[in-house]
């Protein structure tokens, strides 16, 4: 990704006054000193507003601060066989307020609470809101890890910055989540493929109507225990190619995890499955650029049409795309162990008619997303413009080598199996 | 806009097995049949879904089902010097709740309280929520009048579909949005420019991690006693056009009045506010098409460079525009009282260069922008690519003559002052 120079920053500030029925929150300004970088989507025109993290002088997070109220009512681990993705919630969550004037107030890990908000609050009309989706593993020696939770931390903060919600301190986040995911330890399940999955929330509480940035928040996070993804081995999922709906755009903000990017993928996705699909996959442009499957990023192994070389190809960080962990972790370990093998490791814009033709000519080696969730997701056939596009699975195949390779691989790194410095264990 | 005949619609649904994992909600499915039409955007590519209404069997908004429950601590109105939008609400809140099992419930009127929410509610994660903006205002006779709400109810079921949100029957929610201003009558200020702004909000209110569709949702609409936006009079406005991130796509929701269209917009906002602007001006593609101001549709008034004649320009319902209430009364009042005089009224795309050209050759008559706050509001400058395009303005002047005319012409209608179809009796 290109970066270009910060342009027209600290223009002239003329004291022009503003309307009187203005929100007073947007005009109280200048919480956050903003710079911008640009990202080169075109030869022309630099798009993305990319806040700095705060250079605010108000009280941090402090996890020395934390305080801890245990419930007096504790709740027990469903049967392994009956966990359900973001269905049951641990005893307990861990809530941090800020405010502009105050600062990052200190954390609480209390019992897990409905909020009590005032039907005004910004996030009920506005979307101030941003999430971030991460789990906590239980290793053989019955010690808590998290999967590289720097870059959660460092997503979450561009996230609400994007959105004039307020930044952290990255460090002490994970400290505090470090802590929470040992408070809920009983509801880990002792199993790989089973883990606590961890939903870090950052919502505005602003209590105003006005269109401003939101002069007080909430961070909170809460656990569900889930299961494996595919709990009786991989299994192949069909994909529709979506062509009149587009999730996100240059100069948007389709590469944050914000709320406002999901409630509009539901219907398409929807639509998919009322035609039999699993998922949808969101093309982008003229050229039907791939750019998602549903809520993952996608890979796709192909045998260059000139070379022959295999090749692993996802699509680029150029703002369009979510910067899944998953998807850096997939890329990084196809750098470091499928390259040696004779791999090219690509990020780079592809079409839907360069899958369809290699799947035509034979040169479709497999495909899968990647995401929080399955880790890998293996794809059989991608449906786009009435034709059936194959992606390299055999009839009786569920997977390709490669997606399981993957999920072996992180796998072993999530639950401490292999040493890594991705995993972070919560001492 | 054109409509393209339906696509693809019942096509196979193969019954291929859904991961376990996936949500459950997600492929609880059918509860709005779906259909599909679509805007054309291109000569190539028809975008945007489009669900029709529900055609659901269960129970809609029923008006005769009200409950009413006063408050017992009675508020009073402020000052009318002290009104601040959005800040200070009315005594009671009308609220109606909704599941995919039992339909719409019987519609509460209670006292403005809090919500009280699980952590784990998809509003707060995914932004399923849309919303309108609309004011009851009281006449001479203390009737009160709303202005158009059969406008603000159409778009508040297109946006609840566009979200898989549960959709209602325009006219119940008008009686009882009309019966909920009743009862707060004495939080409507009875002198002109004053109303009570009305905020129907829906939210998804499943409480599951799950991305699907949401299986429970509240309806509910509070209100706030606002004063003009300009209440020493108009104060034109300086403009800061933004190049470097984009507002809506084709295909996406920039149409639909959701949360997640707002949040956004608040960074590109505060950068122009901190340039001493008071709003920013989106500009779409490498055309640089004028589409919408901060929160408000954008008119511009130019002479003709061939004809010399008169033009009233504002950009097409593309997808990308939301498609204001007062911009379509304004479009609709100058078709009946300008055209006569010699304008042409014109829905099209038009350039931010087209706009600078005007002004340099003399062109420019006057620019303002249109929304439910400020019903027009005249712009001054517009500020792109270091150069300031003058709009027409005297420096003596506030307002352009249309502009004023408008609000006029807008005003008289709102506060029954001349007698108009647009004004809804709340009888």
């Amino acid at each position: 990704m290109l970066r270009l120079p910060l342009r027209r920053l600290g223009s002239s500030a003329a004291a022009l006054a503003t309307p009187p029925s203005m929100t007073a929150s947007a005009s109280s300004g200048a919480r956050l000193l903003l710079s911008r970088g640009a990202a080169a989507i075109s030869a022309r025109r630099a798009y993305s507003a990319k806040p700095a993290a705060s250079t605010s002088q108000l009280p941090g997070i402090e996890p020395s601060k934390l305080t801890i109220t245990e419930t007096t009512k504790p709740g027990t681990l469903p049967p392994h066989n009956e966990l359900v993705f973001g269905r049951a919630f641990s005893d307990h969550m861990l809530t941090i307020e800020w405010d502009e004037s105050q600062g990052w107030q200190s954390p609480e890990i209390k019992p897990y609470q409905n909020l009590s908000l005032d039907p005004a609050t910004c996030v009920f009309h506005y979307a101030f809101e941003c999430f971030e989706g991460m789990k906590a593993y239980k290793d053989k020696q019955g010690r808590i890890r998290l999967f590289r939770p720097d870059k959660n931390m460092e997503r979450f903060n561009k996230s609400a910055a994007r959105i004039a919600l307020p930044t952290f301190d990255q460090q002490a986040l994970t400290d505090l989540i470090a802590q929470f995911a040992k408070i809920e330890s009983r509801f880990i399940p002792d199993e790989r493929g089973y883990s606590l999955y961890l939903r870090p929330t950052m919502i505005g509480t602003q209590k105003t109507l006005g269109v401003g940035p939101p002069g007080s928040a909430l961070l909170y996070v809460i656990a569900s225990p889930v299961g494996p993804y595919y709990p009786t081995g991989f299994k192949a999922i069909s994909l529709e190619a979506t062509d009149y709906a587009v999730r996100a755009w240059p100069g948007g903000v389709g590469d944050k995890k914000l709320g406002a990017n999901y409630a509009p993928c539901i219907v398409p996705q929807r639509e998919a499955m009322s035609r039999g699909f699993q998922q949808n996959l969101w093309l982008f442009g003229e050229e039907e650029y791939v750019t998602e499957v549903g809520t993952m990023n996608f890979f796709v192994a192909i045998r260059n049409k000139e070379t022959g070389a295999k090749e692993l190809l996802t699509a680029p960080l150029d703002g369009t795309i979510l910067g899944g962990v998953t998807r850096d972790s997939v890329l990084a370990l196809a750098r470091e162990r499928l390259a040696p093998e004779g791999w090219t490791i690509t990020e780079r814009k592809y079409t839907m008619k360069e899958i369809a033709d290699a799947a035509a000519e034979g040169r479709l080696i497999e495909a899968f997303g990647s995401g929080t969730a399955a880790i890998v997701s293996p794809v059989r056939t991608i449906s786009w413009h009435g034709q059936t596009v194959q992606c390299g699975l055999k009839e009786d195949e569920e997977s390709g080598a490669i997606t399981t390779q993957m999920k072996n691989w992180i796998e072993g790194i999530q639950y401490g199996e292999e040493e890594h410095p991705w995993s972070y264990v919560c001492e």
